[in-house]
């Protein structure tokens, strides 16, 4: 089971683009793929309902709309300061006890800010760690119950918890020492690294990438706490413009009057069978009386095996099958 | 972790009796055990409230019969078919491929029956079992979620497998080969052991007993189904008459009109740590307005440590110390 399938966000979160509805329709290209993409030519085709046959009645008919829908657990997180209070935060970050970021870790800083892990405020703390653990969920104070299957804490070495002493927040630094975050209300914990892995993966056994190359080399403990983002997460690697975060990506659905989204989450190329995947599903909606039907394509960048295709040739080949919409 | 801390019913269920409140009121005794208790002498003090002391009032004051609680899921399980359909229902079993039962399947059996899993009705079919691991719950038909946060299940091997065929049915016969019950609607699915020993304990190293003595030697497919137990699990030990079912607990709480009821599950003989416990709870329920609290004291037979006191010896331990209400 790989991390991927188990968790309900996109984990580390690098790109979503859409599908511009007005030339999806009657869509039907053929590109022959440099053999880099090892699958066969793409052939995507748009499904025509039939004229004459009588729509399938589903009933009550469904009235959704995409700005409808709440994220887990209520309002959606957005945890980066407003550029006013940027300068000042970022003076009181410097003053702070510093823990410094692997690349990993900036990524789910990244994810955490934007409520991709909705309704998660920051680094796990202990009680939530547990319960992702244990029940592969969180309870909220309301008593509702929502999916957090991977735990999303920050390891920290001994050296670390020392420097950080009895402070009550410290200031987060990337892998090249630039201040990105605060951490308020702290809490240390053990980081019990072997439950961990043996209750997210259901095995202790060796070659698990994110487990020997992130979890075993981490520290032994954990610092959980409310985080503040100084400014909005970026990667300067010419992919930043496809980023949209969920705040973005809902006003856009928005914009296009989206009446259902449907998403698609890949870490591959397009090929023929997520082809199929999407044009079917895009049909099943038309025939439950949905008039506007998205597709949300999001490629997952961050932590993907070895020997996946990189990022940047993905997008190059999904910016050839699909016209994409830059938003930002 | 033991097995028996994370469960939140009896695991092998084989004891409960009730302290005698009438009795227990003003309740001191002194006894000195056998050298067998790795113990100081117990001294059960009874707390009496101040009465000069105003009681600590709780707003709403709490109105709570013992009756009233639900049981998981809400009507108690009850397994055990009436008297006049056994002799058909025996019938059938002897019809049916067998699967022959180890001690410890037997107890799973009695603790299903009569409902101390509730709402469980037989043992896990792949989708319970799922849950179960994985979310250390079980979602009910209406939504609503249930602690489960251990895998209740039928091992079974290939041999077995091959002799059910393709029967909706089984019979289950105890180690002696005498019929208990049947199993219906069964669904055989894999015994992925080592995922579950990784999620239930957090670890996979070796030296767990429940893991070594009963999960690995077991059978490579589960076996899930509705269970009707042909009659009620006995243990001809001379300790019958302490097992009480759920339902035999709530009609007796009911006879001596509990107004609440408090249950300490031990794996020991009573000592000054549990005393102090009880006595500190009764009191706080006391103070919290309670009339009339009962003591539940649950002994765990079954499966516990190999170098654990006997069952019998505890429970003769606690007859001296507690004055004993054998019900049945």
């Amino acid at each position: 089971m790989s991390l991927t399938i188990k968790s309900h966000f996109a984990y580390p979160t690098y790109l979503s683009f859409t599908t511009k509805p007005s030339r999806f329709t009657g869509y039907n290209t053929k590109i022959r793929p440099n053999s880099i993409y090892h699958f066969n030519p793409l052939k995507l085709t748009y499904y025509q309902p039939k004229k004459m046959q009588a729509p399938v009645q589903y009933s009550p008919a469904p009235v959704i709309k995409s700005s409808l829908i709440e994220p887990d657990g209520g309002a959606l997180v957005d945890l980066v300061v407003p550029e006013g209070e940027r300068g000042a935060k970022t003076i009181e970050a410097e003053s702070l006890p510093k823990v410094r970021l692997t690349k990993i870790d900036v990524e789910w800083v990244h994810v955490i800010s934007e409520g991709w892990a909705n309704p998660l405020k920051g680094f796990m703390r202990e009680d939530e760690y547990l319960q992702s653990l244990h029940f592969n969920s969180l309870r909220l104070k309301d008593g509702s119950i929502v999916n957090m299957s991977l735990p999303i804490v920050l390891a920290i070495d001994d050296e670390t918890k020392e420097r950080i002493g009895s402070s009550s927040h410290v200031g987060l630094a990337g892998p090249d020492g630039d201040l990105i975050a605060i951490l308020r209300s702290i809490e240390i914990y053990k980081h019990n690294k072997e439950e961990r892995i043996a209750r997210t993966w259901g095995t202790t056994a060796p070659g698990l990438p994110y487990v020997e190359e992130v979890i075993i080399p981490a520290g032994n403990c954990l610092i959980g706490g409310d985080l503040e983002v100084l400014k909005p997460v970026k990667y300067n690697d010419g992919l930043d413009h496809y980023r949209l975060s969920p705040k973005q990506l809902r006003k856009e659905f928005d914009r296009r009057n989206a009446d259902a989204v449907f998403a698609f989450q890949l870490r591959n190329p397009v090929h023929n069978g997520h082809a199929l995947l999407m044009n079917d599903t895009r049909r099943r909606l038309l025939e439950m009386g949905f008039k506007n039907p998205i597709l949300l394509l999001h490629p997952l960048g961050g932590f993907t095996k070895a020997d996946d295709v990189p990022l940047d040739v993905r997008m190059e080949q999904h910016s050839k099958v699909f016209p994409i919409i830059p938003s930002v």
